[in-house]
């Protein structure tokens, strides 16, 4: 029995919930797997041109400043990256290559590195800082961007993505199958996972 | 100091806001306006082609499931319209040529009749029977929704939320000028409207 947490690197509200989710799972008693995959394709599919957080300047302009102020009373760094969207796909691939507690701690690195520093996931040199940063050896770690194995994965994930239902991130998928989308249904999610239900006030 | 709630009859989630406001705000020791406004105009300057909850099967299918889940959480009743998204004008005309507490009666028993008995609002004999519902004159509220002080103050407040940075409902917005964007963030909203920060988790 776990949650699972899955998100895409270019993600903004993921990167939210991948700072917090560890130590709130923790808390609630309830283990967490880590699933990258990619935003993109189920875009394209639901007949998105982009990110629809970016359809419009309001929209875009509410995404920046919610996230800022979430990121700010966290304690945690936001630097709005250059890029974005970004192409997440070697970052993804390169925590698919990572198993357990490897492939969470390098994630949270990659996003500490998009969102806590403004830089751009698709430079592998930034995934080998993260790697560093993680305490992974970087060539290990950059070399699995490249991995066939671990690019199969990456379509199999959003495969797998597709049939629980799941059309953005962070979305969470309850060990009964139950989806919860968005950083601000952590809570609920978490709840769900060990009671079978919503919590108070969900 | 009040907290505005921003709202279109037609939509999901403003329907589960409707309904948990009032008690919630209360509790918070928070006075609250209403505020009906048209999602369609905002919509489609921002580009999308209609509501952007229904945009794929996935994400249209999560919201239905999602809003029932949660109305049966609250124990409200919950039932899907045959018609969605709906013509709202009509309802918030007559909504507007309401003030305070007969206003949001009113509201709160458009969204009964809308997503608790999956009526159309846009049927004038279903806004009479949410003002008989409301404890008001059904003949003086329909009236409302032809009336040209109400139409006018419908096109303003469709002017009034751009203002704010209103993209999407239901949204919150303090006096001080914050806005939050969701029923997921009623509770945000009135603790900054107490406290002018996020509560702790937030």
């Amino acid at each position: 029995m776990a949650l699972m947490f899955w998100y895409d690197f270019s993600s903004t509200y993921s990167y939210l919930a991948a700072m917090r989710i560890a130590e709130k799972a923790a808390a609630a008693g309830v283990e967490v797997t880590w699933h990258p995959f990619l935003l993109g394709p189920i875009f394209a599919e639901a007949g998105h041109a982009g990110s629809p957080n970016l359809v419009g300047e309001a929209k875009a302009g509410y995404m920046w400043m919610d996230i800022g102020r979430r990121a700010a009373h966290r304690g945690i760094p936001f630097v709005r990256p250059a890029v974005f969207p970004q192409k997440s796909v070697a970052a993804g691939r390169a925590a698919l290559a990572l198993e357990g507690e490897e492939r969470a701690a390098f994630s949270r690195a990659v996003f500490g590195e998009i969102f806590g520093k403004g830089r751009d996931c698709a430079d592998l040199a930034v995934l080998a800082d993260a790697a560093t940063a993680a305490g992974l050896d970087p060539e290990r770690v950059v070399a699995g961007a490249s991995d066939a194995t671990a690019k199969a994965a990456l379509f199999a994930a959003v495969d797998e993505a597709k049939t629980h239902g799941i059309f953005g991130a962070p979305s969470f998928v309850t060990h009964d199958g139950a989806l919860f989308w968005g950083d601000d249904r952590l809570d609920h999610a978490l709840h769900w996972e060990r009671t079978g239900m919503l919590p108070e006030g969900g």
